[in-house]
């Protein structure tokens, strides 16, 4: 027996979480652990004891809501993703599947369905990377992927720690239990808005994800000489910024394929000391590499620390790879159910490859992990203008319930 | 006669300056109108007030010290610069010709020595433009060159404005008069660090500077549109930030000369929203370009807005020139002046050519005006590691003491 999800509860759900960090620009401004974040974790938690539903955090700040099952012993069957957004991102990137998974426990406590083992909603903590580095932070944590001490130790550009973050997030959250890190579910399912255009344009509701392309991530800083931007010739001037400007150029024509299937971003750059009339002595910024394939993900990869040396003219250049992730697959078993639940719901849908980096990866490590995407306006997102259509967002909520229920029965 | 300077006092009076805003880096960075910059004009004035000399400000934060002459009605011969500096600059580039003015004042009051019209120390306000643009707005404003109300109403990087700033430092100074803008004078000089490495080379510790390049400054805007760095392929992305490197390639295929006379810098360069993982939509970045030519300043000038708008892709740009100023020629008489004073005092000298601006560039306007340059450690200048000798500066003073005696009996 299936639940059936309350589509008008999910989407006001939404509109209700979307108030914490609006921006004029209609999107969310809701970085890890700041307060709206924390206000976001501590509304839902409100949600949750409404219903009875047991909260618990870990000690990097996953947030866990467990709907009891009949056998408690069990690990529980979870379905979940990330509340915290971009800068100035938008109203649907991860909370939508935190929100879809909690509207299916809600749906099976307003039917009374009880399910074997329990089940639980995921906040992970930290999943864009933007305040503390590196994304998919919680959830990498969680399956032992990044030590706890290293990544509590992780500041931010006030030098804050994201320990102290986590702390003051336990501290809004007094009705929470501790759970161990790597605490085993049986298994992961992640609801998502798809990121890109393929669904919309093939007027599909629901992606199915094969799989996830593997990524690279750099800092590079380049160190020059500040001087006076009058009096300095250029063949006396270590000008960091022109350095890097040769750097970004050679990386461009080497990185970026005719086929077009590379992502080669510079989202990050910055200048020092920053006066007008001054040739800046130090830059510093970040490179984001990605692809389907290991091979050309490894050989292009390997080649930037080269080719930002060879580039660095009279300034000297040190490269740092913080995060490297392969490309993954994700389990046959867990597609196959989630193509038998969109059939049997009537719901178009397609296989689809996952150009961006989710919770997922990390679950995977510990239990059976599959996702489904949802239309995305046209494909924009990590902008205030991303949207998504409150009719896709009940599907998928409709499709991770029913999955639940599925799993857990017969766990 | 002439005065004998006091070497002893006026390298305390550096040091001194040197602690306000001092950085671990050795250097100073004391913006326009922080507290630092405040405290630093206040130090000023104990030391004028307690030798008797008046202290007056003007509308724009200009501040000017008195030793009052024979015949009180006379416009006075002032010499002086700026305390303001660089973020993160030197502890020379400014107060030194401050200082230097001042110990002129000082020898003379200990010397008994009374001339005919009134002597002034100037502080100009403002002169670097770090935090409030454009630069030189204390004695661009002083000469009418820019207007009152528009740059008391510039706003810094936290929405601060100008006026707000100024009246903050009249508040800090409770005893000084008010002058009015454009008050006349005798005559102007300058003393500066050279901020090149002539001096230093040819073993000349006296530059007359015989003019100043001229010099434009543009923003450039660039906007695209924020997109995931995993999903959004290259040809439907509107990268600002690769759309302001290929700009910037442009610019330099096309400014950059063999001969190394034009200075085309880039200082200031933001990225929003600034995602590790998002393609930035928006891009802003300063341009400084600066030659001794009026010819090719105007034709490399006027090609930025056109070089920009080719190579933005299909992104926009918007340029703005905030500032425009052509090269300048120092009048023959003061320059011989300052000849006939270091050949008097037996200082090695020679003619030079300033790279870099100057307020004696808006002082010109308002009266006969020249300027000195103060050798310069290898050059480095707008950096922490900035350098002159205690007996350099010593002799600009002996120089600019001995000139205002010559010009003020004179009159």
């Amino acid at each position: 027996m299936y639940p059936e999800i309350n589509s008008e509860r999910l989407w006001q759900r939404h509109v209700e979480m979307a108030k914490i960090g609006a921006t004029k620009g209609g999107g969310v401004h809701r970085l890890a652990l700041t307060s709206e974040d924390i206000a976001a974790h501590r509304l839902l938690a409100d949600w949750a004891e409404a219903r009875g539903f047991a909260i618990a955090l870990d000690d990097i700040g996953n947030m866990f809501v467990r709907r009891e099952g009949a056998d408690s012993s069990l690990p529980p069957v979870a379905s979940g993703s990330h509340i915290d957004t971009q800068p100035f991102g938008g109203r649907f990137d991860g909370i939508t599947g935190v929100l879809v998974a909690f509207e299916a426990l809600e749906a099976l406590e307003d039917a009374g369905i009880e399910s074997r083992a329990p089940l639980e909603t995921i906040a992970w903590n930290n999943e864009e990377g933007s305040r503390f580095i590196p994304a998919c932070m919680g959830s990498a944590v969680y399956a032992g992927n990044e030590p706890l001490d290293d990544m509590r130790a992780a500041t931010d550009a006030n030098g804050e720690t994201m320990g102290s973050c986590v702390d003051r997030l336990k501290a809004a959250l007094p009705g929470a239990t501790h759970r161990e890190l790597g605490a085993p579910m049986t298994a992961f399912l992640e609801a998502h808005i798809e990121q890109g255009p393929e669904l919309e344009a093939n007027e599909n509701i629901i992606g199915i994800v094969t799989g996830m392309q593997g990524y690279r991530r750099f800092t590079v800083e380049v160190t020059g000489e500040d001087a006076h931007s009058g009096t300095t010739p250029r063949a006396r001037r270590k000008d960091a910024f022109m350095a890097a400007n040769d750097m970004v150029q050679a990386l461009r024509a080497e990185l970026e394929d005719e086929a077009d299937t590379v992502r080669f971003t510079i989202g990050r750059f910055s200048v020092e000391p920053g006066g007008i009339s001054v040739v800046p002595g130090r830059i510093a910024f970040t490179i984001d590499l990605r692809n389907p394939v290991p091979e050309t993900l490894e050989k292009l990869g390997n080649r930037i620390p080269e080719i930002c040396r060879e580039n660095a003219g009279p300034c000297t250049v040190v490269t740092d790879e913080f995060i490297k992730q392969p490309p993954l697959e994700f389990p046959a078993e867990i597609r196959e159910r989630f193509t038998a639940a969109a059939e049997r719901r009537g719901y178009p849908h397609q296989a689809i490859y996952s150009g961006a980096g989710h919770d997922a990866r990390h679950a995977l490590k510990l239990c059976p992990a599959g996702m489904i995407f949802i239309p995305c306006w046209k494909g924009i997102s990590h902008n205030e203008a991303e949207r998504a259509e409150p009719e896709h967002i009940a599907a998928a909520s409709q499709i991770i319930a029913d999955l639940l229920v599925d799993i857990a029965n017969e766990t």
